[in-house]
């Protein structure tokens, strides 16, 4: 952002703020990322001690000044990220925008309702933003491949998943019926919960069937989990593998000599737009 | 269904019936669709509700009558769907025809035995219908790729579960041998239920080796796991990618009118062989 | 085996056995087939129904005839399959020939050492014949793709098995030491035990971390799970697709008109032995 | 390491020496590390003995004085290898130099801290070097195409390793909040614990929702785990299939003298393109 044309003072301090706050390559602006980083982490822990029953006994009033403390360090900083963008309503409703606000609200919510201070661990999700300051392009890029691959398999995902609700509705109720409310399965949402449990093979065994016929039934549903755990893989190594392939090919591209048109094959002698030798 | 001769009038009623209930390009089979699926869901619901022993307790009357009603609802929607198709018969053995009649079984088969009406909530598979209503092509052709992977994968598949069922066999009687029924392992299908439980990795704990020898045998028996679970997601991968393969070349086979060379680019214009013109 | 030379009869009685025994393609073949299977089955259940206390109380005796019964049966089976090959020692020494031995020892054996029967189930393997009955070929060729995936991995299977188990001792030693015997972990057998429930997802909770320490090696010993567990299936999901491909390739095949040389590639024009175009 | 040229005596032990100890090609060499091997095993067996506390009891004093006799068996071994090398300092800071003084510090460190004589088993490690001993070349290519497929997956795990860690925090705090001290989930750390269990499919049970709330959350984050698990799956099967790509094809690119065409089989004489001799 090095402009040769003179600036307004009040311009000014904005672009340098934008520099500090939004950038990652000028030393001040990596500084500034590394404190807000440290801050992040830091507020975060407190909030964990804060949740530990014999720490809050002992440390109780320090930690929660440290955690007023954070919450006006980081409404500072969020005013001053509203005033440095030329947008301020649209980077507010962006989703760094939207985890920023809600890293800050519940402390001001706590002063209303106790408890939900320890929602303040939702700022630990900025901390996504440290792949600005590691090697920027290339973590960005791998998390696109990610991202892309995710989002191409978004349709075969919701179908899939469409398909396994049914499925533990369906298992759920016949579990209930099967194993009934004297072995646990005491309504039909407690026999689906166990049916999520068992199907995504974590398996607490807070519920297991009991009965010989329950646990006939259980047997066929890890089974089936057997294959169908398998799905959601196949579409994501699928997809990482096509999106890691479009990547490679958009790179390996050569262009015609005539007509300029990239996009062709290893083996290509001939431009398939043009015909022109290549 | 655009007919341009004239139709008797029984007929046209009919062919009107059959585009309300059966097509979703329509807005009147649009709603329809829309409100079908809104039922499912509530019915669906009421019989989760009925199912948790302090709802029933309070509002068991209720939710009764609200069951009753829809019972009545599904039967005339399925009343309605069997004369307004050409083949009924058809229509009933099919798919959908056998998941609809068993959505309105359940209630009428609960008035002679009590607890049955909580089959009710296999009327979920409907819901399967959904995807009429969404895009309908983009959803479909996703839904066909997974259904053709795992169609193609069925051998595989069943000679996978036959050797895996057989191990189970082998793995239950040893362990049903070394802990014995002092250990909980009190018969050789309980601890085949033991072994597919630990080959799955679901592992609920609710039976666990405690002789060393035992854990030993178990130790191996995850690690196998380990092996054994790669093998269905293996399979339904190789299988999915090569029927997003196959979807894709499908389309794309185009061969030269001059070297008569294959596996063009959808925008391909000229061979990248010989440079005619495809 | 349609021999037009005449036979001596002693050895045309021992084509016709081996015809009957050991081919599913001839009506007796296939008869005697699936009565073997039928009886393989209802032995399996009769040693598991066995195994349960309240029907052995009960049906003791008869399912105990009914054991004896099988064993008699299938030591004749056994002696026909070996009078009726050429080279018996050589079948002994095969996969089925063992299992077969193995599926009759267990009853002689538990006239001395009680309990031994119940490794009688090692006779469900012979149940693997059945894919001989059904479309023989298709089957065989997909077990021949996961059975030579499997083999072509097994380098990268045993390497990464011995890093799996090394890493086991030294995590299971690490939990010894932080955990101790006060909370479950009494010696490291034990925790190197929990080490492969935990890293292979099993999960049983017969042993969990109590400590904080504890509990923060074991998130760590999840999370590297994570990872590790996707190593064999990459390993098989790439073998397997390459299993695929080298089937698919050598069907592909065109042989060359100069030399017969055979698996050129699709967009071959010439032999790439000889030079001949093809 | 055949050298013609006369040595000096003391360098000439060391040479020996060194063939002994790192080489597996000569018969001393190899039976020197199939002795080592064997020490290892037993000596780590030996440390597993003696945490049982029963045989800790009996055989307490024969375990300590066998494991004092390996200690100053390694430790002699490591002053050997250490005054073999040309740079015993470059050796020591490597990974096997480290796991080899790793492997002797714990029991002269447990005449200080008793009980740290159980980090004995870190030598375990040193079993790695069992792939020099089996044929060597073939494993270790099957290790480098592990270890590289893992090593350029490393960006992409680390941002999904980051991405699952500030989930996990975020769902531990909702947890807390939902599920509460009374159910177990006595602070943010411990929710965190139990939501690594169960996105890992791990599932101890230990610590399981007990509240509706808590179950529906749990229920969403396991189905999440589902497409969670997928992901690195997906990643290091990608990076296998390429890593095993490569190696295919570093080996066999070999260019056309007349028309340049590249990806010719190993087996190739013949351009398949233009019929050239390679």
């Amino acid at each position: 952002m090095s402009l040769s044309t003179p600036k307004p003072p009040s311009t000014h301090w904005r672009l340098r703020l934008h520099e500090i706050i939004f950038e990652a390559d000028t030393p001040a602006g990596k500084a500034f990322d590394i404190i807000l980083i440290g801050s992040i982490l830091v507020s975060v822990i407190i909030v964990m001690l804060e949740s530990i029953g014999r720490v809050r006994a002992v440390y109780g009033d320090e930690l929660h000044l440290a955690e007023l403390f954070f919450t006006v360090l980081f409404t500072v900083e969020y005013l001053l990220r509203l005033i440095s963008v030329k947008r301020p309503l649209r980077y507010a409703g962006s989703f760094f925008g939207i985890v920023d606000i809600l890293a800050i609200l519940p402390t001001y919510l706590s002063l209303f309702v106790p408890g939900t201070q320890y929602l303040f661990t939702i700022r630990i999700l900025r901390l996504l933003r440290i792949f600005r300051i590691l090697k920027l392009s290339a973590y960005l890029s791998e998390a696109t491949i990610l991202t892309s691959a995710l989002r191409a398999s978004r349709r075969k995902i919701s179908v899939f998943i469409l398909t396994v609700l049914s499925l533990v509705v369906v298992l759920g109720s016949l579990m209930y019926i099967i194993e009934g409310e004297e072995n646990g399965f005491d309504s039909i949402p407690t026999s689906i919960y166990w049916a999520i449990v068992t199907l995504t093979t974590v398996g607490y065994g807070d519920l297991s069937p009991q009965t010989p016929l329950g646990k006939a039934l259980a047997s066929l549903v890890m089974i089936m989990g057997y294959g169908i755990i398998a799905v959601p893989t196949g579409i994501v190594t699928v997809e990482l593998s096509q999106a890691a392939l479009k990547l490679k090919q958009a790179v390996s591209s050569q262009s015609c000599p005539s007509c300029g048109a990239e996009g062709h094959d290893f083996d290509a002698v001939f431009c398939k737009y043009c015909g022109t030798h290549l």
